[in-house]
């Protein structure tokens, strides 16, 4: 080998800590994760909240199950093991976008708490804050809205994994916030989201 | 099933386009793309670059091929699906940070052609700007550096699937930018990604 010229400038750059990054930027990231049993408003009260923090200057990107199947956790199953590695992963993006400075507002079903006390602790140990908000509704009444028909295919047995029906959903012992969307407005829930957001 | 009440305000939300959310920001998010093989100085570069976006206000991140093998890759291996599996989902992450209106800076060999043009695409379809830049250094000066003793090791054999050594990288054909770490300093680096990155 060659006598090689010397690496110029190789200073190492150590990573900056979450703290650091935010008092740079004069702004702290962080995530919401919306956690409830299908059609309970998660999704809805995420794309307000989004519309909220925008208007506030806030930079912030919904993170939603159903579209991450098409994207990050494409090629998942609804397994339990297929559903513990979609939550992983949109807790790690959610982690990183946190991390970025920007607030990452997640809307999954994500049934387990273990599944969610895994991505709380992975923000713990990022020294990032995470809200976990029970998006909360009865299951009828999550029923009669069934946006997309899928509470009458699992009736009928045509969804055989289908939270709510035919696989169980863990409610949150001790959500920061929880949210009964039967009877609060979606401007109620994104103000009391928003409250939990202040510094 | 009772008479259930009705939906508050379930004013559906529309999924906001990048260029609207970018619009509300004023400011518009991107991935920095940075490949080339081992000890080329992604990681150098993609930390200086850190500091100088953030020095100028900037939110950004830095993900690091390595560092993401302890979250959002665990548990993938060095195999070519593993590889690729890798480069996707650091795609699809970064696509989420920019979306959100931070920089994205991606540090990862991601050695083939193929799997950088599928995370190109994913940004160019959902209108996000994605800068491949390609960190350049001649295998023997690479080879000087090894701060992790990996081209020893890959020489020994003991690394089966090195990129440069024992496995094969495929340089961009088209970067946006074709950096020669051997020649250029690392601030005259970080300056002329910055270029890019003017409006």
């Amino acid at each position: 080998m060659n006598a090689p010229r010397p690496t110029p400038d190789a200073v190492p750059h150590a990573q900056l800590t979450a703290a650091d990054r935010f008092a740079r930027l004069g702004r702290r990231g962080c995530t919401v994760w919306l956690t409830g049993i299908p059609a309970s408003g998660k999704t809805t009260i995420a794309r307000a909240l989004e519309d909220a923090l925008l208007a506030a200057g806030t930079p912030c990107i919904v993170l939603d199950g159903d579209t991450l199947r098409h994207g990050l956790n494409a090629g998942l199953d609804f397994s339990n093991e297929g559903r513990a590695e979609a939550v992983r992963r949109a807790g790690e993006a959610a982690l990183l976008i946190a991390e970025s400075g920007s607030t990452a507002v997640v809307s999954m079903v994500s049934p387990t708490a273990a599944d969610r006390a895994l991505v709380h602790s992975r923000h713990m140990k990022a020294s990032l804050a995470f809200h976990e908000v029970f998006v909360d509704a009865p299951v009828r009444v999550a029923e009669s809205r069934d946006p997309k028909g899928h509470y009458a295919r699992a009736r009928s047995g045509d969804l055989p994994s289908f939270t709510g029906v035919s696989a169980p959903y863990e409610a949150p012992t001790a959500p920061a916030l929880h949210l009964r969307t039967d009877r609060a407005s979606v401007h109620e829930c994104v103000d009391a989201i928003r409250a939990l957001l202040k510094p």
